[in-house]
């Protein structure tokens, strides 16, 4: 188990600045190790974000999501982790992250934050 | 049947108490006896909550579920019971319970009772 | 085809009539008889309410759906004539009725009614 | 390809004209002719209404629909006209048409007209 | 890879420009090219809008979609590209496009723009 | 209950007697009465034969499903009674009868019974 | 309701005569008329054959389909009609024929014939 | 966690000894205690048999099921033990019994025996 | 329109030669042009086989497809013509290539040809 | 990416010996590493296999997948390594091992592998 800070996520310039709209990436191949047992976590992240100035390079998010394959990380925690890796990174105007992780004890967790006033498009 | 009180919920900090976010646990082993016949019954249980201080601990929150399996109780009750012992354990800014029980008589139950205003998320 | 008045629901107390909460049942094996040819029609009946000082009686309710086995009922009265009793037996804070229908003649139809203002749960 | 007006829709009374309450009715089985290439077209016509004094006769309803089959119909004009024939035979407090057409040259088209205010029901 | 304007799309007369309502196109046989690798993309393009006076001629819809086949695209300039396009052609009351596109290293991403104030229908 | 036999089904001449072929018929219609309880109970029929000189009648059918309503009847006996009728009458060269029972108990029963080879179609 | 012969079904060399495979053909947009009450009828015919030397054309199996439209016919009849039509025109080394009807009075049928030994594919 | 032998299955006269027929009783609430960890394990059991002389009656089923609930007992042993017990009761021509167990520790495991030929029906 | 022949596949040696076993690939994203009407299809491409002494390459699986993009193609004939290339790089004991392509003037076809005989596995 | 041998498997007696039986065992979170590239892949690993003497434990299974987690692995390589190390370890009388791999570059991979000669059940 890794406590190396996660990889960067890197930018690009939004293309229609002046518009909000919004952009879904979803990414069924999130995997990281739980920080008690030390067994490996599952879950499929979801990040819904209407950009600003800035989009999210497609090729860093992946690089971003597998630089947790080695970290120690809670459901609430990690979830909670990528949104703000995300709004340090590109500001969005609103983003919204889910992580839906696999059943745990007979359990499924399912953890859904956001940041900023969604707008309506 | 047991008339014993089921077990105590655990709780942990909250690792991000600034912030209003949503957690989601389905638990679709849920099963107790009916109060007038002993017959068995079985649910899922699906509890949704904005966490405040605390997070309802995972293992705990299985031990808790396991624990109704010899206690006779109700539908509408023990939905209600679990939103109850939820609230004052982690006392969430919002919470919602569902208990979607299997089909009796022909007749299938859902009960879905909540505590405290949703936060926009 | 029969005139009978269709059979009583009964009632038990709410075990927590302080609060606002929601049952949903649903039932599947709804069956009466056409008034106009004489053939039997089948509907799936859903029943959504939050109850106020009573519950209705899971068995009772089963019977009820019975004793319209052999009556005559057109779709948008019979859904309006079992919202009616619901009503009338168990006085709930909001209820809503949903008759879904088995195609005839091509057509499928849905009825839907309610009464009551539906808090927020 | 036939240009005789549609069947006239029948109506009978509302038997609980004091209560909105929906009616969903849904028609799998609409075809017609395209006004261009003289080839049919199929859709599924879901009708929603909220009905005031009368309710739109079901068998009539039948009738109707099949008068399109020999009629030329543009997706987007024959789904209003449904709309205004419905509204103009029974007077709806609300209604909404939806007329679904299955794919042409790989386009799939959907078609959502509505009279009135929908009640809260 | 072309650097050609696409295709321009055609309208014809709205039938109904007194009324609001609405028309959802779906083509999931969209493609272009990935600017930076060169390699195919593919999308399912989802079209929603309100017509004014005019609306989008089918054939020409298509062929407009077509005319994408090599052109270098990104995916949220794309579906951008498409929303202004329909607007300068056809002046919608309110318009939302949607571009759904396949996995690309392991991630799916959609993009969902609009213009225009959505009226009530 | 009643006691009556069933209603007796009808036959058409096979168009095509000359060439081993199947119809499958599905009626998710089917009820009638625990012999025991005297509750109601429902299933999904379906008849899968290959005809010899003889079609079944379609109204017959349903009139002879219909005829059930009212009779006491086991799930193993009726889905073979069901099959004997039904060889009686049209004399297919392969005969399979299905029940799909709804549950009872917590428990879903399916009766399957044939009669005869069937053919290689 | 016509009387008029369907069209003719029309045919192409078959560009790999001298190997066994496999052609589904699907169409979901099958009408005919009952010649006993006149009413509309809809299947999803579905073709699948080893061809030998020809291939039947696609656009003739539209037109041929699209004859049936004013034609009277029966299920059981209908489905063996085009496979006798289909065996004439393009004499495959074998050949099936599914006709999936719409339900009437609650009950669906499919009819599904052949002719021919399937190759082994 | 109990030793106590489970319930005894009951029989009745099978209505139709002279013919192979089958029936499949799936039971979605079966329960019993891992020996190992004493943690409830859950599981849908599926029993596909062709009767002899007896079909085991329905109640009983329900109740030998029930009776396991806090046995101890480990997936693949108490698949066969259910098959055990079923042949010793009733003694059918043919009997495969299949248990689908819940997720533990990632990993979802089903059992699947039967005892005696299966009868061509 | 091309008249390009596709480009070449490539081979890796078969890891496990002495063992028959069965990979199966499916690729979502094949298109090419139709050759009479210059329209694009598009279909979904699988190929499962039994490798000999080679598999095929990923990558140049993935560039073969893509050389189709602006290849003119008939169905039944380019489903075959990946047949042959994939027996010509690559010489398994055993293939299978479908291609099932979306619908055009509303039929769906689907063309499945094989090569060799499949080993039990 | 690591070069160690993968954990081992252990293995606990078969409580049925003397019965032909099946057990299937679904792990959809096996993740590996590509050799060529260093990028992770990910796949649902079904083993299904009729045991002789022995079983394997679960709980080492559930290792022996997780050992993966830092390996270089080929699909096709990979499926029939696991098949090996189970042979080896449990000697079953039959068994089959399918890697069902996430796509890349738009093309989805299925491994299927199996050793033994399956057993009727």
């Amino acid at each position: 188990m890794s406590t190396r800070p996660a990889r960067t996520l890197e930018i690009v310039p939004n293309p229609h600045p002046d518009r909000d709209y919004e952009v879904t990436m979803t990414v069924p191949e999130f995997t990281c190790v739980c920080p008690v047992t030390g067994q490996p976590d599952f879950a499929t992240i979801r990040i819904r974000y209407a950009p600003d100035q800035h989009l999210v390079e497609l090729k860093s998010l992946k690089l971003y999501i597998w630089s947790y394959r080695d970290q120690g990380a809670f459901h609430e925690d990690v979830t909670n982790r990528i949104l703000n890796d995300f709004v340090e990174a590109a500001r969005p105007r609103w983003i919204e992250v889910t992580g839906d992780f696999n059943v745990r004890g007979g359990i499924k967790t399912e953890v859904r934050a956001s940041h900023g006033k969604r707008p309506e498009i």
